[in-house]
């Protein structure tokens, strides 16, 4: 086994081979899909070998392997990532853990579910639909994204508005270490003072810190009545933002708050034409759910109305905002791919957009934004070629709207996390004590730094 | 200034004077107020000096001089912490937020606030009325405890079912590492995905990481309406506790929950008669708020009465939610500090109540218990002499109250953190590995081990 002739001992990687049989996988074919995410990110050359892991036992006896013999490890879910985190390295490898992906359990009474990492996000959300509760974290990418994906970029999506992040809705983890340790974190309950939050310090950690093979959920309950869907268009950008923040602010509580200025719409109308009339200044769609659902519609269309809006419109459809979770896919088929993930606190919204208007006639370029409004999380994609200047060009236009973000005391990320995408933005936003705080985490969990090294801190 | 003449330089104390002034004080008498808290843990010295830092700039010297010197430090709000978090230590400095009050921002708009740590979180929440918002973490020690401690602690209190535990409010910190460094964590946008969430692993470190110089917390809107307290006497303990399931489990959002089983009502009506009846079983109370209160509290108490209760009332009032507020003070003046904080899933109250009656029965002593029952949060607290023999069987029952919590998917401390008081407990929960991890964290922010060193992990 040992000897090379299978393309393992001159790897070293025989004794993975014995540990974890036909789930260590070395053709570099069967391993390409696995290599790289949905981001710009360029790989740096070709790994090794992919674990494709079924039990907790097999991710520990992978990164046993990789702490011992100093080798890169990269984890991933399903890929969607947008920021780098899940690219391979070269000559490291792969933990996947696609093959991971029951659902445990789904306890309605305490609204708790306990799942594997590789389950498919929209997936769970089904099943628990099936009790009357509803996972809450809902990314525009949740039939293909996994739960242990979202954990580990802490993810947001289109209902944040109402519910809060993905860590909003993590109770507890179990969570391999990179030198194969396993360790639980949080409880099944409510409430837990317990010792420092671990399950918060793995959320959002991005594979760096360990890889999560279980997840304990948070459950919420299904609304009774028809959702209704809103929809209202504007001549100006900024007056939609002035609505957001009144909306936001107003006595109608809102399931959903998105964005999409003119030229995002067009971009969507034209990848998928739905009918939707291109607004001279941008669109608010969004959803209100419950009894009253119908009145809180109102109560929004009117506050729109009262900030410009030109045309509003309810349904008992939500068309509307299948178009909205187009926006990616859409650019992406128009070869648009230089885009941000800032977010700014939700009184600001008008200065921002005015800040990325001035910004795009500065340089020339051209740019659609949507938003994930309610919560003040912009999407801006730049357009411009796809070559090496084009790129220079789009990403100076990424760095000003960041850097305006960060000046009307914003982020520089909102759900996307930082991967290798935006790790040069970290300086921007941290101070350096809160620099060496992560790596300090980093260096006391991961002393080799084997795990996802050089992304996220 | 060096020489001892004063009383410092013997200490090493002069550099530190140099530094603060008058804000370090020296003298026995006026440092013992600051030397305790509000558990029954026991100092085991006097500590050499107390700090009244009244700026950030004045703890970072602190805590500079007491690495430099290899002194322990302890860390004070307003020392009504339940597990010895905030006691001094023999020859060590205490610092003392109490100064940094004040409020520095409430930015009505993004619904946030900026705080200096010792700020009464009472206070904070009357000023946020005062802009039609309001602050969410509420224990029953509000009018006395500090936002900081709070943060530290990771405070719950009656407001939990609805509105979450005090991490759920916080959006950032400035804080004070063990080296004097100063750190920014956080941001004032609703979502960000920036690095490790330094912020929630501050939460809840009861002092043991840095110390927290300022907080950027979130508000709330206030509901309109008058709020709507209700009541249900039951026969039956256990009853009460399925009534708590269905009502979380139900239509009807609660604002508050509450539960105080009979000894408790008896407990505290004869410290402050308000003409409560003690039931034969427990009394739920809560309240309901927003505009459909009154229908909210009537489907709560129909659930009460479709399990038994025997008795219920709504009112416009809140004097019943005054006298739970009135529990530990009760508790106190008859002597009776030997409690626990446990928490369930609130699915298993019903079987809690009924083990912990067995509990009680078995070791021949009355337990009484007062539960945040919407988050299966309980503290009991068991009737016995304040002696070492009495002591020493109080422990043993709480021990097997805990044990009892744990086999029940629960946890060893809802709200009051660890401290000192339950440290040995921990291991009951946390496997090897977590506790390793934690000690690394520790080790990693605080490697000379002066900031609350020997308690919460
Ligand atoms: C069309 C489209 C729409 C999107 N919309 C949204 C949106 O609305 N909101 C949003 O937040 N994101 C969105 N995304 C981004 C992406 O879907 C999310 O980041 C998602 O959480 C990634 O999940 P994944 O399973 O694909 O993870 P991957 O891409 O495989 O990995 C992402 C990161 O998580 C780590 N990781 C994965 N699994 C684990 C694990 N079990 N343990 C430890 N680390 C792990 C990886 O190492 C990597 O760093 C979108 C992406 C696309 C393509
Ligand atoms: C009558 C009564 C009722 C109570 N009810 C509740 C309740 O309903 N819910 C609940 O959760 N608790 C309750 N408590 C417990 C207590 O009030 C909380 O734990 C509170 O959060 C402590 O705040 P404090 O300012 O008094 O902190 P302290 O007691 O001074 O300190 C508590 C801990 O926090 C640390 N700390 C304090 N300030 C800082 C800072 N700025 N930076 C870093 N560390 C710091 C201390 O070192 C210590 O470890 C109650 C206590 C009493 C006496």
């Amino acid at each position: 086994m040992d000897g090379g002739a299978d393309g393992l001992g001159a790897d070293g990687l025989g004794a993975l081979r014995d540990a974890l049989g036909e789930r260590l996988v070395i053709d570099p074919e069967l391993i390409a899909p696995y290599a790289r995410d949905s981001s710009r990110a360029v790989a740096d050359g070709a790994p090794r070998a992919l674990v494709l892991a079924e039990t907790t036992a097999d991710v520990s006896a992978a990164l046993a392997w990789a702490h011992a013999a100093r080798v890169p490890v990269s984890v991933r879910g399903a890929g969607t990532g947008l920021t780098g985190g899940a690219m391979a390295y070269a000559g490291g490898i792969i933990v996947s853990l696609e093959r991971m992906s029951r659902i445990l359990e789904i306890d309605s009474a305490n609204r708790i579910a306990v799942v594997q990492p590789g389950v498919i996000t929209g997936e769970l959300d089904d099943a628990c639909r099936e009790q009357g509760l509803f996972f809450p974290p809902d990314p525009a990418s949740a039939r293909l994204c996994t739960v242990g994906g979202n954990i580990a970029t802490n993810a947001g999506g289109l209902r944040c508005v109402a519910h809060g992040v993905t860590s909003d809705s993590v109770a507890g983890l179990e969570v391999v270490l990179a030198d194969g340790r396993v360790m639980r974190t949080g409880a099944r309950t409510r409430k837990n003072a317990v010792g420092y939050d671990l399950t918060s310090l793995f959320v959002g950690s991005e594979g760096t810190l360990g890889v999560v093979t279980e997840a304990t959920v948070r459950l919420k309950p299904v609304r009774e009545g028809l959702p209704r869907t809103f929809r209202a268009s504007f001549d100006r950008l900024e007056d939609a933002g002035r609505a957001v923040t009144a909306i936001v602010g107003g006595p109608a509580q809102v399931e959903v708050l998105e964005l999409m200025d003119a030229l995002s719409v067009e971009i969507i109308e034209s990848f998928r034409p739905s009918g939707l009339v291109v607004p001279a200044g941008a669109m608010l769609v969004g959803q209100t759910v419950g009894a009253d659902a119908e009145t809180a519609a109102g109560i929004v269309t009117a506050i729109c109305a009262a900030h410009g809006a030109t045309d509003t419109e309810i349904s008992e459809s939500d068309a509307l905002l299948e178009a909205r979770r187009l926006s990616n896919p859409a650019l992406n088929a128009r070869g648009l791919k230089i885009s941000c993930d800032v977010g700014v606190p939700v009184a600001r919204l008008a200065e921002m957009f005015h800040g990325v208007a001035e910004i795009s006639a500065r340089h020339g370029l051209r740019v659609s934004t949507v938003a994930h409004a309610g919560d003040g999380n912009l999407h801006s994609t730049v357009e411009s070629p796809d070559d090496a200047p084009g790129i220079r060009a789009a990403d100076a236009v990424i760095d000003d709207i960041t850097r305006l973000a960060l000046s009307l005391d914003g982020t520089i990320s909102g759900e996307h996390g930082i991967g290798s995408v935006k790790r040069h933005e970290l300086p921007w936003q941290l101070d350096d004590t809160a620099l060496a705080v992560q790596q300090a985490i980093k260096d006391a969990l991961d002393p080799r730094g084997i795990l996802t090294p050089g992304r996220a801190i």
